[in-house]
């Protein structure tokens, strides 16, 4: 989990590009191709950051990435949570082949964050869950049936735990290990509540960590580790400052509709830029201490959920002979 | 955990009399006895409700009530929880023999909520960690050591996953083993997120859930119980629209200090009362799902030291024989 | 878990009839019937204690008992896992309507033992994983859909962490919530290592206590209750006193399918009998610390897999509803 | 954990030499040096095998060893635990100095097992509840007080679940992050169930898979990892089959001493040798699924128990400013 307070990162291109789309008059943005599929509840939608254009617009890399909203998805309804498993190991499947991925490429699975806290142990309770088969091919070859390919599973931990970079732990592991790619599992912190539990990302992009203070992470990425990183990031924490200042625009967005006067609505805040006013939510709450990342009450039921899509739809994608008819039955 | 979303029941007193003081301009007011003392980073305030007159002014039941808060609760700070435990215990021996209590009472504590949703865990994770001796009272009286009283410890699950009313499981369970007192542990939502995993309130009044929409669950008080019924309750959980009607405050006295034209800090919303202002933000927040009961990301480690706090402080509070000094070593 | 080290007590009573049918050289006992069908790695044995007669050369209670025994069940199959439920609703169901309890008949589950024992946590496990209903009777009844039942579900911890017996704190709940039966699940010390974690029996007879030393412990029996109790159980410890007793038995016939020489095979236990040479096999191991009761390695697995058969078992059984076909989707 | 069936090795020197000296008719063995001390429950043995022979005559590489056991220890006695604590302190600091390494050298402490397999969670668990402090003498060199070591900690999983050698995993590690030497923790296999729990071996030989069937795992030693592995072990779980092997010695020690002829105690087992009658046990119980790994009912506590000694030991032992008196107070 990469959380910088007064960062103005924003983890997801889906969010980037509608800030850059709303500063643009809601023209299309050069540089940019996205595309959009709604079905059944779930809305996924490709966005393709295709040059240094675009990838100024948006503050984000160059690349591919794949957002899976379902609002619905905090309602414990498990026939939801199968049908975005499934939809999940379509998309992601297909995702690999676009990029370059072939079936028999070897894959090192990473679970990053921290298994001691909720809502930063998405990564590692993906990894528990996920079909590990790389052992067989080692020491098995002959006994590994059509449909498969090596796939390794690894937690590294968080630095606070380890006392080692999680990035270095990698590396090393790529080192011995020798994957063909890896994909690496984060929790993040949400622009919105609504997200929270609710979205999924895929980018090709590999992990970037923040910058910080005293945060010198190093990322996962493919020029670290000199292989491809795709990454999945689902948001499971906000600020609260987040909250109260998507609050505004919520309470501005209704008195407007209700009045005509609307050079009054909010006072001083109307007039402020998002990203100025968000800072100053931050100045002013964090000192009191009202600023915590927080995350819903249900917590642990929603990222268990999660992560069992998660690891049924990499199942599914990941192997031929797994389908993805039956995702759930290959995980705990 | 009691949660009414509509609701404007106020769970602790010492937010009930702060209110109250302030709506009569810093006055103090008829029938409210209050006492505050600081020590150590730690501030206790007994608040005594002693009339009808003080009940209607506070929205409180007449009765005894103290508030422990400890603003650096959250930072992993073993000395300092020592110290709570320590305090807790002093205060609430004190408190049971000020209520006519006596040290030979016996007890059965209960530990009320869901030991499956991290927040609400609190009341079941004190009952795992408290000393329980009711058994050797009755199956080998003559082998209990003086200083020691009979205790029992139950945690009856919550309406959603036993089917029963937690107070009916109570009430079974008192017909049959015939405690003289009755100490219920509970989980609060916040009126403020410092407030949340940093408080602790005692009160002699017992359990009154709401009424909200299908909520017709009975209390757990001396009427129902035919025994007192002491409560322990923490917040644990704040709604976002509670986050966001702080910050409107915490904004408006912000911007304040800095300018003269006090008529047009924050528009609309400087007209409204707290509480109108508050039911505005749910109307606005909750039907695009960003009402949310929310927790800090840290709630494991907060739930487990606090619940250790408590049991600590209940060992050497309700046993002679177990010293204020070492309670710690009497906890799991 | 009821564990009397000295006790000649047998849990199953499919063990009981073996030793009894042994004892009687193989031939039928009078006031017994039985009946035994295998099918797909699952055998199922019905008892029928028909009177006083079959009671006292069994050592049970006159009633019905059914064992399922699943030799394989430790292998992490998860489609015999599927089998192995189905198979348990099927005859749950069956036994049910047998012994006189109709299909809308209240249902209260309780799930004995100690959660925070892993071998002793079978009852909880089951509880945290059925689908209760009873409040939606009572909270909205025109809401209930055809084909379900109330059920309700407590798991009443043990005496050495509650201080309350277990058999008083289901009374209480008995009396104020009124079920029509209970069914009593619990986790038995095993005859034989290979019983363990695969077999499971279900018995009208309810849980009747052993009377070891300080052991004062009610049962849960219709007696009681004024209710009937199904019981089911499982074992999931074993004594190693039983685990060395019974490979003295397999050592002698090891050697006597080896030698013509049947005087001399395991000398002065040669002519003890079984009852007598555990109890001195106790003698010798339980002074030195090595009668510890065990369980497999794999412990946390097994009970988890197991407590899932049972609850999905149930929720079929109980509710016409939930089709045996897809018991599965019902569970956590 | 490191488990072979068939395997005639011994993890722990102390049995090692107990055997090698009963072999020898209680004689001292040449090319081992042995000291045994005894203190409040607690006894203290270092065996060191000075050179080829005394390593053939234990079947131990030449090297240092402790062992501590604690008859007591699985008796919930938090005082014992605490003197347990402090002794292992004491005695790995001096075993530190003794084979050479520095107060400032920097240390990587690996938790071998699976967490997820209670009784082989031991490493796992230590490795949550050590002090990490590498991170700050990386990211804030100057701020670190004296009296502190670099510590870091690993828990690599096992093959089973992350495909990878736990051996390469560590390797890539230590290439990245340059520890100066390993502290490696696993849980072991007994010979005797009385061993289990209660036994902790230190030794500086590292760690040295078996060779069984189908196992090609390395090892963790100075030759693998090029810089000294101090290994501890404890012994958390027994096969079937050793508790039966021994109940045959104990059982003819017990006829023994009631009986004066000598040559019909156990039979046929009289004449076996030791190691020749385990493989027959083994032999005799493996195939009917009788000669499980298994562990103590109550391994949950136990485990937990024994990760905290040795979490707050090697707190107390690796850093000065830590104190032995006050260990406990390190540790979660």
């Amino acid at each position: 989990m990469d959380l910088n307070a007064y960062s103005t990162h924003i983890d997801l291109a889906l969010d980037a590009r509608d800030l850059a789309q709303a500063a643009n008059q809601g023209q299309a943005i050069p540089g940019i191709e996205t595309d959009t599929k709604r079905e059944n509840g779930i809305r996924v939608t490709k966005i393709n950051v295709l040059n240094e254009e675009g990838s100024k617009a948006l503050g984000k890399l160059p690349g591919h990435y794949i957002t899976i909203e379902v609002p619905a998805l905090r309602q414990k309804d498990t026939q939801l949570q199968d049908r975005v498993a499934t939809k999940l190991a379509q998309e992601f499947g297909q995702f690999l082949l676009e990029i370059g991925i072939s079936k028999e490429a070897k894959v090192l699975i990473i679970g990053l964050g921290n298994s001691s806290v909720t809502p930063d142990a998405l990564g590692p309770l993906v990894v528990d869950n996920v079909m590990v088969t790389r052992h067989y091919f080692e020491l098995m070859p002959d006994d590994v049936g059509p449909g498969y390919r090596a796939v390794s599973a690894v937690a590294p931990g968080v630095l606070g735990t380890t006392g080692i970079e999680s990035s270095d732990i990698v590396q090393g592991i790529v080192e011995k290990s020798q994957p063909d790619f890896i994909i690496a599992i984060d929790a993040l912190a949400s622009r919105s509540l609504e997200r929270v539990n609710t979205t999924i990302q895929i980018a090709d992009t590999g992990i970037h960590p923040g910058s910080g203070i005293g945060n010198k992470r190093k990322g996962l990425t493919k020029e670290v580790l000199g292989i491809p990183v795709v990454a999945i990031g689902v948001p499971t924490v906000v600020y609260a400052s987040t909250i109260v200042n998507n609050a505004f625009d919520m309470m501005h967005k209704h008195f407007s509709e209700q009045t005509s006067n609307t050079g009054q609505i909010l006072g001083l805040l109307d007039g402020m830029k998002e990203e100025e006013r968000l800072l100053l939510v931050k100045e002013v709450l964090n000192p009191v201490g009202h600023d915590l990342l927080v995350t819903p009450k249900e917590i642990d039921q929603f990222i268990e959920d999660i992560a069992n899509i998660i690891a049924s739809g990499l199942n599914a994608a990941l192997h031929d002979a797994v389908s993805v008819d039956n995702v759930a039955a290959y995980t705990h």
